[in-house]
């Protein structure tokens, strides 16, 4: 099942995509996608529902997320790409959570941002809540897959006095979407391809194979650190490609266009504007 | 006005303090102490409420915290003991809103802690949307202050390959509370002793004059970097006096308790037990 959420920012409706790609409304069904309804999505036949005409503008298609969290430097060529060595450990760090948006809303660049850059990454939605899960029992605690853009300003995560959640957290900077597919149609989460273009052209190639730490391990570790709620959702690290590691460095500016896609979790897209 | 939340965890209700210190029940005038009523908190006469006998479990004094930042090594004389210099910009890290209690629920330590640590800290109340607010304007946006304990595993925080959020987020690491006091009783946030007693003995003592970044400034610098929201809690730095910064290191045990104090803003204290 691949579930979306609707309408105008902060006013979406709950919906289920059907054969056909397109839109049916789960209102009455659902109050929303979002708390314990995610460890129980129900398993619906969509051509029974109301068909939703037209391009609905979707929204993040979790709602109420309690912690957004990213893990770094979690592909091995990528690490290589930032200079920096593997990590022993997940590394984690924080988004605020005020940065989701959906996933083909505007990202716009914060005052003074001169190094804003783009990471696509697999997200993972938790389903079930989760302390100290073993590796073995961590999948079971997830939802559903989705598309994010962990986009970072450089300058704010690196050279501002720390720490990193000072250039992750901006407004705008965690597109989510723009559906969330859940297990049984993913499958393998780590034999996913992905990808981001800037402006047409390809920029960063990867697949989740290439994780140092699966999905599995970084939810069995953040799960010994702090207990994962209902909706939190898990960046998970992102491939070679991004700006930073370009020479000379490509940043975002005004006008950008970032498309980015995963293997079976759809496409997101989104304009670079300025604040 | 010192306003507070009572009863069992999850259900609590929003209350204030009469002039005796008493909770008065304020259901059926305010859903909760959470979001925009915190922007414009009611100028109500306790003595009028229904008055709630005993002693009722206080939760943390403010629901639906979409926020919880912390700044590091905000007083200059805390830096030193932690052996950095003091920093040219706030510091600033996340701990998990699920790291969130009542002020007098008891601290659980992870399983694997050796090192879980202390902080007493001035915690502020966002109460209005800030975004690129100036110093001067900035605690027009405050809605009040508490005590905040800024629980920390060490071991977790800097020796697991990163982020701090590692060691700042645990579940029960962030006790809030017992009040949220309003910003005319409290007068100015620069002015106000501090205190954390281990066991009857003090070990933290200080002054928010002390802050390398004032209370205005921080908001000010985050407020570049991301909007706050109603309900966003502010931990604002650590006075000296951390089992970190004792020689030998003096690390939280099953049994411990904690006990903090901010003039003007009452009393918190935790005992410590093993998860």
């Amino acid at each position: 099942m691949k579930f979306v959420r609707f309408g105008e920012p902060g006013q979406e409706n709950p919906g289920v995509l059907d054969a056909k790609g397109r839109v049916r409304d789960l209102t009455g069904i659902l109050p929303d996608i979002a708390g314990a309804i995610l460890g129980n999505l129900p398993d619906i036949d969509p051509e029974g529902l109301p068909l939703i005409e037209g391009q609905p503008r979707l929204g993040p298609p979790v709602a109420g997320v309690g912690k957004f969290i990213g893990i770094g430097l979690n592909y091995s060529d990528h690490a290589a790409e930032a200079g920096m060595k593997p990590p022993n450990e997940p590394i984690v760090f924080m988004k605020a959570t005020s940065s989701i948006t959906g996933p083909n809303d505007s990202v716009s660049l914060p005052r003074g941002s001169e190094k804003s850059d783009w990471e696509v990454e697999l997200g993972v939605v938790i389903g079930k809540p989760a302390k100290y899960v073993s590796e073995a029992q961590a999948l079971d605690h997830v939802a559903g897959y989705c598309i994010v853009n962990d986009v970072s300003e450089r300058s704010f995560q690196i050279e501002r006095s720390g720490q990193w959640t000072k250039g992750k957290s901006c407004d705008t900077f965690g597109p989510i979407g723009p559906w969330l597919v859940t297990p049984d149609e993913v499958g393998n989460p780590q034999a996913l391809d992905l990808s981001l273009d800037l402006n047409g052209v390809r920029v960063q190639t990867g697949n989740t194979r290439a994780m140092i730490f699966t999905v599995a391990q970084i939810i069995s570790h953040l799960s010994e650190m702090m207990s994962l709620q209902p909706g939190d959702v898990i960046a998970t690290g992102t491939p070679p490609g991004v700006g930073m590691g370009m020479t000379p460095p490509r940043f975002l500016t005004d006008g950008d266009i970032m498309t980015l896609e995963i293997e079976g979790l759809g496409r997101q897209q989104q304009s670079v504007t300025l604040d």
